[in-house]
């Protein structure tokens, strides 16, 4: 297997320049840790409202004329769909992405306004990878993968990269995992850069299939009537991919859980605290930190990736709704 | 009358050093605008979450010792509170804040939060001048206004410091008044920066005093009947001080007004598409950028100035529910 390196992520953030933003970070007060300073790397603030610009963008970016000329396609109902698009869009190139019917409205909506074309299924009915080969017996077009890939992993470590640029003296990094490529491409460039750097992935107890495939040593996968109880709907994949878990196997240090009480808290702290929209998803670092903290290695300097904001907003009202004390 | 400085606010950035925050300017994507540039100068992500951290900071700061030792009092029900309460907190001095019983529960907790001494009167009984007496003879105190005072104004224009530190292309900035400190500030830092820069004061039209006071060139007061009717809590105001009209009628270009419609509509997209918690006052800005375009000065370069994110949650859902389309 070929791994991902400090050199292919240090390219990707100059393929990068001008489409994805070097978003802040951001100091969070957290009364509990009265001795560590705390920050968010603010991926919502991206121009998607997501981290998965970096990774989609790097994949379309390093394309040949040829394969350019072709166009892209994708399958997600979500971050990924929108990265996809965005990237499509800013390159003048052709975009279709492939979405359930039950999607949300909303982001099917975002999606086709981002200018790509949206073909629905029905996922009761037909499966996506059916309706890619129809499409793909149309003319043939280029898969980009939401994690599945090298260039993917590349692009989401350029987030590694600002977070060094950054701030030098960070020990400790949580970020959430789905499908893995984000925490892939955070650790490969953060243990490149600091070795003695920790980094930590965060999955809710619903959907804990990457713990479980760290501990058994191998790829588990875990049902998605399972994994598709959490409310954070950005890490409902159902395993990682062979690349992904031997990156996180080989750099991450550690992976764990939270339940979706933690993350309802974290959610709305991070709202009415640090006032950024967020996703449930990205409340799963700052859930960890307040759940696990005797037990995370210790640190003076903690980033927690805030991995989104495309929240709908009957969710938004909702967490924020939440019973006092909660 | 004597004009706050280019170097007042110079010397107010020094102070302010690990007090305040340097904060970011945003990008936003306005599709509307297609060859503007716009940023959104983000002073919601502020430790107390909103700009009135500088002045107060900055009045603080400037006492003398002995003036440090009786501590201080404000009268405020809103972000003057928790700017007074997170500045004296730092510096080891005794704050009380005058409140009336109406407060919204989250804003007196949020003060208290801070170590402020919270004073609840209420205003259906007596007059917080009074109240404020009956304090001061029990151990003077250093009052600090919230708008009436050089070094208050001097500290709210280190945020036009940090506009054009950021964005030196900047050509126009639209900002909230209500009793005017904030536009003041900056427009003192900015015209002295760039002579060529334009600023723009939004109001609500329910509470557009000053706009009446520039043209009637003496400050206009509205009644608090009308000023309390906008979703603007921030800028219900009911007059210009002296000074403050004597620096927007000198350094400020105009003052526009939006709807409450045009307020909401603003409210909302800054919270899905820039993703951030705001309270009204701070949509401001957008709207009237979205509502005036074809009257304001043209820029390629244009900052918004959020001025904060404490929100109540219940305003929050319901902006967020707003009818589709609006």
């Amino acid at each position: 297997m070929n791994f991902v390196t400090l050199s292919d992520i240090e390219q990707a953030q100059g393929r990068l320049r001008g489409l994805a933003r070097h978003t802040p970070l951001l100091p969070l007060a957290v009364p509990e840790l009265p001795y560590e300073a705390v920050y968010l790397k603010a991926e919502s603030l991206q121009p998607i409202g997501s981290f998965k610009i970096r990774g989609a963008a790097n994949r379309i970016l390093a394309l040949s004329a040829e394969e350019r000329a072709q166009g892209v396609i994708a399958y997600s109902s979500g971050n990924h769909a929108q990265g996809v698009a965005y990237a499509a869009r800013a390159l003048g190139m052709s975009a279709i992405i492939v979405m359930p019917t039950n999607a949300p409205a909303v982001k099917v909506a975002a999606t086709r306004a981002l200018g790509a074309e949206v073909v629905l299924y029905d996922p009761a009915h037909e499966r996506r990878e059916d309706v890619a080969a129809r499409l793909q017996a149309q003319g043939p077009r280029i898969l980009v993968p939401p994690f599945d890939d090298p260039y993917v992993i590349a692009g989401q470590g350029t987030a590694g990269l600002e977070i060094f640029q950054d701030l030098p003296e960070v020990e400790l990094v949580l970020a959430p995992v789905g499908g893995g490529g984000l925490l892939s491409g955070l650790a490969v460039a953060l243990k490149a850069l600091k070795p003695s750097i920790k980094i930590i992935g965060v999955e809710p107890e619903l959907a804990a299939d990457a713990q479980a495939s760290l501990r058994a040593g191998h790829v588990v996968e875990w049902p998605a009537a399972d994994t598709n109880r959490t409310l954070a709907d950005g890490v409902r994949t159902l395993r990682l991919s062979e690349l992904t878990f031997q990156h996180v196997r080989t750099y991450a240090d550690d992976i764990v859980t939270v339940s979706e009480a933690d993350l309802r808290r974290a959610a709305r702290r991070l709202l009415t605290e640090a006032r950024l929209v967020v996703e449930p998803t990205a409340a799963l670092p700052l859930a960890a930190l307040l759940r696990h903290r005797a037990a995370l290695p210790p640190s003076r300097h903690t980033v927690l990736l805030l991995s989104g904001g495309n929240v709908d907003p009957a969710t938004l009202a909702e967490l924020l709704a939440g019973p006092v004390g909660d």
